[in-house]
């Protein structure tokens, strides 16, 4: 397919190179900053602009990769071209594409991207959703081209969807960085941590976080936590996050969500 | 060495497979359930006990691992046969065993162990510290037996260890918890979150997690942060987990701990 890129951000980096690698042209790829928009061009072989009139129309979809709140008018932009128009968030509706023409669909990438890190595109669910069942098979067709995991997700399930990952990347990548601090602030090698936090990550790969969880918090070790909480003493707002989690735990272990 | 392993948990299990693999011999497993200690003895071709008054001083070292609190009185009960003694928690300090002895050490593996899952233990730090230098040495010789990363922690730092492991490993996994119940609740896999939880541990082995934090609230993009709150309006504490670690990323992005 030809594709346009509207973006330069870390998906529309990834997408675009995934598309190149497997055989789509990419056209044209925008974005507001012309220095960007010519180093991502330049990486997938394709025209640079920084002008919404530079934009043609000689593609078969238009892929808008930009902050949220800037898709709607990207798409509105677009419509008088009458090609299919895609965005890639999460939490934004298949409605602000379709409020400006039919052929609309979303392509999520449910993966966390930095530039600096190459990411394996094959691995990362494409979660797919079409105006039509016509442009959902479509664009099945084209996310099966880069993908090994395309879903159909409606805008309501991506919306969970979307907070279920902040849960599951955000929140931990956060708390890896808390732990990082203590042990600097104690001259210890974040290093020490790093097979522990992959490890945690790999278990779950086969079972349900409930049924692996370790910790004092799930062998409700009062004694444990209450030292833990006092280490904390000059940082409340990580002895707030310590109790609320800890109690999050002891709540699931109650529930009876894992084995122990 | 011969060893002698009083407890039959995670810890125990996976420490005694690991000795036995690097060609030690395992003496005797004592577990207060003979069942349990003849589980794993059968495993590392040892001598299973529940009688405290069978264990023999045909051993060079007693590795205690079991829970915290019974720590001290099990090192009491060890303490006449005059052979080197360690616990191995993080939580515990090298006092509980040397009030008794003063061949006394610590043996703690950072990692999070459950029975179900092997684990390559050569890639555990192991933190090693001893009552004096020739028993912290000999102790780290053992402990290069097993594992590449060996590292001398004292018991103030492997107290901030223990406790930044908790945040690196136990509340994460609670999160990805949190975030199986999400999707569960929607018919959602929680197989679509498995490549992102799985890279963003892996993001984290070449760098500090500040730099590559993604997400709404490094972004401070408050409309989807208040949307999401909005999702979890029927669960207040997710709400406030929600808000609290955001306020945590908001926090560490403003003070500059990373790049974006």
């Amino acid at each position: 397919m030809r594709v346009t890129i509207i973006g330069s951000g870390n998906v529309a980096t990834h997408f675009s190179a995934a598309l190149k690698n497997a055989g789509h042209r990419i056209m044209q790829v925008y974005s507001p900053n012309f220095q960007n928009a010519s180093l991502l061009a330049y990486h997938v072989g394709a025209e640079a602009t920084s002008d919404l009139q530079d934009i043609t129309p000689e593609t078969d979809i238009f892929i808008i990769s930009v902050k949220d709140d800037a898709i709607a008018e990207m798409a509105e932009a677009l419509a008088k071209y009458q090609k299919l128009i895609v965005h890639t968030s999460g939490a934004t509706s298949l409605d602000a594409v379709r409020a400006f023409t039919d052929y609309a669909g979303v392509l999520y990438p449910l993966q966390t991207f930095s530039k600096s890190k190459e990411v394996d595109f094959f691995t990362v669910p494409l979660c797919v959703e079409g105006a039509d069942e016509s442009i959902t098979a479509r664009l099945k067709e084209l996310a099966a081209t880069i993908s090994n995991n395309v879903y159909s997700v409606t805008s309501a399930d991506r919306k969970i969807l979307h907070l279920a990952a902040v849960f599951a990347c955000n929140f931990p990548n956060y708390l890896y960085g808390v732990a990082q601090q203590l042990l600097a602030a104690h001259n210890m090698k974040f290093d020490m941590l790093k097979p522990l936090i992959l490890e945690t990550a790999q278990k779950v790969q086969q079972q349900y976080p409930a049924n692996v969880q370790t910790g004092p918090a799930v062998r409700n070790d009062q004694l444990t936590m209450n030292a833990h909480l006092q280490l904390l003493n000059h940082q409340p707002q990580l002895q707030e996050i310590y109790y609320l989690l800890s109690q999050g735990i002891i709540k699931n272990n109650n529930e009876g969500h894992g084995d122990k």
